[in-house]
């Protein structure tokens, strides 16, 4: 089960992330790619931070809305959409082997990601971008009970291979779609997160808001480094993952 | 003697350029990167384009400053610089071979450009972001009298190899830098463009804004395809090309 | 019956629209603030030739969306909304007073608008942002069916008034809907056009796609003045209106 | 002597500044206008924040230059200039008036400043802007020696007035300039900060990094509310200034 985390989005002037303190502790780095945040020096530094931990990289594409940090929905047009992630992509990919380091998967941002999981176009289309892609890359999507449809979806779109992520901080409802942030008890507490990770490796499932039991065939967890809190939460996470 | 032109600097729902019917008679595509032209859907047309004609392409990276085409003048910092172009030669190689083609070349746009051809410090950061990107590629520059300097100052970057460029309808001052725009006989009309192409083409030489003659070491002629006239003006220079 | 029209929308070294031809047929210019088009210079050019023609002047604000032209559907919060839209409106307020004009309306552009008909909600944030603004000015909605309810909407939320707009050139569908740009006969040519502004000024009826005569409340009526047929349509409805 | 402050400089889902700590010790707040820094949302909050503690209010346009913070020099024309401070300026008028504060002055920011302050032409084009504004508005500028020359610019430029600002921070060069940054010594601790506001309250002057006595005609102090300890240097300013 490896760790995954957004990181490089600082831009310019403003700071956000800790990146320097998350990145020994995780396996995977969603890159920021400069739409929703990351400039181009902030890109650099992050994949040598990347480098020099021997943490895989992904390129963290987004809408082009720096003012709603890419959490905005958007509609753009197939080709459109097509287009954005692929020049995302291979600024990243670029940028990463200029620093030694290889893209390995694609994991959308923000509105991107969640119009991905809830529209089949949109998702046809970012699969589209990946598949267009001179080589092969992964997509990361939610693990969720469609799990299956998406990886022959991916198949057919030609895309190499899905990254399947939980989340170890959130809560699920009984569909197993997040709970929206708005919600009580949508984003749990140290203590619920590690259970639910726990959880996770050892029997593969999670309890959602309804108390139900919902599997989950993950590959890989989403952790958040915004603070000094999550950086905890972080290692006490790859703590439980190296035990495992 | 190639011929090279900047292309694909339209942006979103603003036309610029009549790129198709200019990409038959060019040699070389300039492709503008996304920051003073060309958004991704644009690159991506750009390049199938160019790839149909077997056109051979460039990164054409500028400033960030959408308002002033790239033509402002801006300081960034030697790592700012750095960055900043090596994510847009990055995104062009990534859209490039997805679409069949390589990247074979760097050429700085507008205020860049400019600003590297008179300042050894941006020349150098620019260089640096070249040499810096993972496969090589080479830089276009002006053709001047300093060749040989700056032959000597890519080497000693790590870049490949240079490009030197001269322009086919604008006059030289007699230090071998272009006449400023404003002045007049800077720019020549087609019948004097046409004698300074043969004139390269025949003697190496173009005769300044003060009558001399100038040896210039030139690989390529850039060309214009802003309108009809700059259309014909190619076919022009690309049959005297030809012939030659 | 008023003529209006979307001007200002060229953005730095890339041109859109006639403007100077249009100006001087139309009552009322929807400028452009800078956030679909209309960089600050352009603004400032198209309100001083407005203030020459003594053409009404209204925001024409829009999504922060450059790459998609204000025509792409965003989802802001309502507070981001309404202060988008106030950021737009004090901006070329101040900039039109600055050239002896005085900002009389906003029209939101492209997808907002679009949005703003559709959606109530959006429409209340629009309308919130129109009445926050520290002078009374008029929003400008199509003329629908539902223009009473709009009335009743715009007057309780505060904004002092509404211009209700008919298009000239579009075909509508028998709710009263514009029928949308891709169906066949959404778009008149010149003959229908003026057969559709003749029949609003004479009976404030149009013929909808279904063959049915529908009552629209119009106080002005949009046209487009991109291309020279754009701007002889233009000369042709003004004579029309002039005349009766 | 008023305290003024850069604030609003957070833009989306960056933070910056401890805008509601320091805004109740200020007199002046130069509010960041969305070139730089400062979303629309969050100038009308700062806006807002500002109104409620009878803070007075400046606009604090920049170069269009986000990922730079407008602190990289940038060439706009004459023209260019003009209108982007004056659309910067607008804009914050308007959100000021609709919050129920009115803008009294300009300061440019960054790069901005530090080009106007030291090149002429710069100056006037900002001079030009301020004045072509429909209502009076004082520009502030940085008190040196050249305070008498600028005064006579600005009256010819027809600016309504100059507010002169002193740096409380911020050692000063033996020409009346402050020292770069990068020097030692350039930065005041709270011991120093609060030696030279009070010697510029009692006798109008700074001691220089070369120990001279420089006069500094100033109607107001820069503080900085970057980080706690800024603030609290604020509050003991702010103590002096009371006391005074």
């Amino acid at each position: 089960m490896l760790l995954n985390c957004d990181l490089g989005e600082s831009y310019g002037s403003w700071t956000m992330g800790m990146d320097a303190d998350v990145m020994p502790h995780i396996h995977l780095a969603n890159v920021a790619c400069g739409f929703h945040a990351g400039d181009p020096l902030t890109i650099r530094r992050t994949l040598a931070l990347a480098a020099r931990h021997g943490v895989g990289v992904g390129a963290h594409p987004a809408y082009p809305d720096l003012a709603g940090f890419g959490r905005r929905p958007m509609h753009l047009s197939h080709d459109e959409l097509v287009a954005t992630v692929l020049y995302q992509v291979s600024a990243l990919d670029g940028m990463a082997m200029s620093e030694g380091v290889q893209l390995d998967y694609v994991k959308p941002h923000g509105a991107m990601y969640n119009q991905m999981m809830a529209d089949a176009g949109i998702r046809a289309a970012v699969m589209a971008a990946v598949a267009a892609y001179h080589r092969p890359l992964r997509l990361m999507l939610l693990a969720t009970p469609d799990a299956r449809a998406h990886r022959r979806e991916a198949q057919e779109a030609g895309v190499k291979g899905l990254l399947l992520e939980a989340f170890a901080d959130r809560c699920y409802d009984d569909d197993g779609a997040l709970l929206s942030r708005g919600k009580p008890g949508a984003v749990h507490d140290r203590e619920r997160t590690l259970a639910q990770v726990e959880q996770l490796l050892r029997e593969g499932t999670v309890t959602t808001a309804g108390g139900n039991t919902l599997p989950l065939d993950a590959d890989t967890l989403c952790v958040h480094g915004d603070n000094l809190e999550g950086v905890r939460a972080i290692e006490a996470i790859r703590a439980l993952v190296d035990k495992h």
